[in-house]
């Protein structure tokens, strides 16, 4: 798999984007959903952005499976936060997720990966690449396809942000997306062998959030990946609790962050 | 050695203090050396400190052995910082700092440790308990004598918080000191044995500060300490770069940790 940085491939700018219905939250912060090329979507634009005064862009990731209607309420909360600092935030549905078809392999790597936990026995690096892997190879293209759209609207400007999990996701677009120039990722979920290789070649700040119990995450791992990274800023936040229980200060220092790297 | 919290043995509150010289800071900080038992010391205060609105205070502890002269440039930046929050300061010279006399068995600790760094050996827990102990053994009472006597000043009124290193100072003061209810701690000096033990009775919020790659830090030890304490509001905030590279973001964060808790 090709992993340096380069254009989307088959990438045609802005055609495939429809946007579906919108409303105007009451901090002034535009909702808009859309599809691109069948993938349902959110964009949430600053009351700031203008053609003159173009916003920076956050890709919020999400938990692989969760869906986006049932994450709304923590994805528009994160929206009005980077609003607040005159940034955009989009979220996409992720491959296999709230009613897309289901990742190749996928029933079958989650039910190993449902057996070795019953059985409390460590998950097999093997179970997490047939996990992981599709995802990634899948989400990678569709954020950046969603990038030559978004970012070809006069209201959005860049720098671009990835914010989120599932962390092999953004690991994956800090190496091959430039327009990507600063990563807030939530180690809260399993970590490929090759996403500790590809976190070598990352350059771009990062910042990372770890929940020190996080019943579901490996934290030797997490640990392992931060100190993988390439980067000249890097940045390890971890908090007491489990994988939902991210302090409020936390969001607020990830999103200075952001505010720091893109504005 | 008693760590349970208690009154001072033999304190005189406010008795021993005597304020020997006095400046205004360009932006409003009072500056105030002092002695305490013959111990030099430097209280800031913001101007918003008055006794109809006392400051809260922060201890700020140092690097054993480097002197609160050498230190001064960046104890005023803390200063000057935590004055702004409207939060007051004081740092205090050190046990064989400065011009104080020599810790027992300070020089032959130091011979152990530059030994075992010299032939690239690990530092064993012994040398560490005989160098770092004795400084814990005596700063701790010196800074809450210190408490006692700034705290009956009326424009001091607490809570206190402890920032910095040594970490074992700082733990030991989190578990005897009821007075300090929070701890912004520098994991970049070594840790003893015994301060895992008192790590796991401390409650107050914890903020600890670790440079990645402090060449002269245990970066498992660091992690080990931070699992070990008992608080159930704990932040780790590990960076990039060496011992003295604590990049300016890192600070700032630790400033709404005190912020937070203190105000």
């Amino acid at each position: 798999m090709n992993v340096t940085p380069s254009s989307t491939p088959g990438s045609t700018p802005g055609a495939a984007l429809a946007f579906t219905a919108e409303q105007q939250l009451d901090d002034g912060v535009l909702e808009r959903r859309f599809t691109l090329d069948g993938i349902p979507g959110i964009l949430w634009t600053p009351p700031s952005a203008t053609s003159s005064d173009p916003a920076p862009l956050i890709l919020l990731g999400q938990p692989g499976g969760l869906g986006t209607d049932r994450m709304y309420p923590r994805l528009v909360g994160r929206a009005r936060h980077a609003a607040s600092d005159g940034i955009a935030t989009v979220a996409l549905e992720g491959p296999g997720s709230g009613g897309r078809p289901p990742l190749p392999g996928a029933d079958q790597a989650r039910a190993h990966l449902r057996t070795a936990l019953t059985a409390g026995e460590p998950v097999s690096d093997d179970v997490v690449d047939r996990l992981v892997l599709p995802l990634v190879d899948q989400a990678v293209p569709e954020w950046r396809r969603a990038l030559d759209a978004l970012l070809a609207l006069p209201e959005l400007g860049g720098p671009v942000g990835y914010s989120g999990g599932v962390i092999a996701v953004g690991v994956r677009l800090a190496v091959v997306e430039p327009r990507v120039v600063a990563a807030g990722l939530f180690a809260g979920s399993y970590v490929p062998r090759a996403t500790f290789e590809e976190a070598r070649r990352v350059t771009i700040p990062v910042h990372v959030l770890l929940q020190w119990d996080d019943e579901g995450n490996d934290r030797q791992a997490a640990l392992d990946l931060f100190d993988a990274f390439g980067s000249t800023e890097k940045t390890l936040q971890a908090n007491l609790g489990g994988h939902t229980g991210v302090p409020a200060y936390a969001g607020e220092d990830a999103g200075r962050f952001f505010a720091r790297h893109l504005r």
